[in-house]
């Protein structure tokens, strides 16, 4: 049985514009807007299969699960009170998610006996040498880097079918080592660099590449997440087209041809 | 003596709004926009020393010379004619520029001696197994690829001081090689998409390392060449800050510190 939080340490949070509700615990490690956003670049069809490797309480896998309806969602997550939650948040979602406890290197049986037309993350961010832990346990684990950021995109490329698509997003700064990784896995990449508003330097990036890709390397244009040159109190402020994906659940189109 | 072209077959081109007026082959290889957004990138100071691997017919390294009064200029141009006229264009626009011929895998020795504040470079572009050969022989050797990239970026880095800067141009299709490269050999790695119009994809990279250098990858929102949405017959349409550049001369401002 896997270790599960007392309901008084979760919270239920609204997920594209109340679309969805899902728990998260209060206190750890707890999804937003990079979860919707890597969800809404993944070029799935309705009767695609999906895989999120660490996919946490889910909020990602799920937000693609209700942007297409009819995909077979899979997670894997390494945490088990993480991965039990990411079941229930499907559930009381009315979406199928298979969800194995596991880590990346030493892929569950299950998982490696299947390939996925799409395989998506969002690894941690952080090098701890670099930086300070979080006080959280589960936060510092989905936060601080462990599994080397190799070792992510050399499972996702494993995971992934051939003409599949593989998806991460990272931290802009360590651009250079996912455009290395991914560049010696996968072909056909896209990059889309995450901006917070116009002339700043780009907080985030979206890569993306295709198992057996052919196609030059593709750098588009920065999506700007917010408007206006400064934060503005307690107002959000995204961009329009920013709102489209965070609240109606729209795609965040990095231009792949879908096969 | 260095092989030259006969009058005829140049022409005079204006640079930086006339202020400086430059010899190149008509038929050969004709530099542009490329090249002093190049120089414009290069945090150089009066007093510093700038190379640049492959100058052509000079145009980036007297764009720069120009921009910044007092810096000691250096070319390395493998094609004797091209050379020949980087170092007649210098002084017909009053800047002291030492040229040498030779091939960048074999540095010459006058070069091996020193190193350099700053090294920059506009390397060719395209990889000649996936693309078509220019007619024209000195077009061809600028453009097509015959010495590795990754071999650029060594010999630019290798004439770089400690602290030192080296700035690449490139199309942007083939940043995975180039970010590869750089960081390789350089750290505080800064980059510079270079985007045709706002939302379209990125057509070329800036991007400049510091030898020795520290500080985290920094990934700068893009740089827009033109204004609207398409190209407008023959009016250039460049935006305001690039005109500032490409006519009045002004610098492009990458963020670096200045040492």
């Amino acid at each position: 049985m896997a270790e599960m939080w007392p309901e008084r340490e979760l919270s239920q949070d609204d997920f594209l514009g109340g679309r969805l509700k899902l728990f998260q615990p209060r206190q750890g490690y707890r999804s937003g807007m990079d979860a919707v956003l890597l969800a809404a670049s993944v070029p799935a069809r309705s009767g695609d299969s999906v895989l999120e490797l660490g996919c946490g309480a889910g909020v990602a896998i799920s937000c693609l699960g209700h942007r297409i309806p009819g995909t077979q969602l899979t997670g894997l997550e390494l945490q088990s009170h993480y991965a039990a939650l990411a079941t229930r948040n499907a559930q009381a979602n009315s979406l199928t998610l298979e969800v194995t406890t596991g880590n990346l290197t030493r892929m569950p049986e299950l998982l490696k006996q299947q390939q996925f037309d799409h395989v998506m993350a969002n690894p941690p961010y952080f090098l701890r040498e670099q930086s300070t832990e979080a006080p959280d346990q589960g936060r510092e684990t989905a936060m601080g880097e462990t599994t080397p950021l190799a070792d992510w995109v050399a499972q996702a490329a494993k995971r992934t079918k051939p003409k599949g698509t593989v998806t991460f997003i990272q931290r802009a700064n360590r651009l250079p080592e996912l455009l290395s990784h991914m560049s010696a896995h996968l072909g056909s990449l896209t990059l889309l660099p995450l901006i917070p508003r116009t002339g700043k330097p780009a907080r985030l990036v979206i890569l993306q590449g295709r198992k057996n890709g052919r196609a030059a390397f593709k750098f588009l244009d920065g999506w700007v997440l917010h408007d206006g040159t400064q934060h503005d109190g307690d107002r959000e402020n995204h961009t329009k087209a920013t709102t489209c994906i965070l609240r109606d659940g729209q795609a965040l189109p990095l231009g792949q041809i879908t096969l």
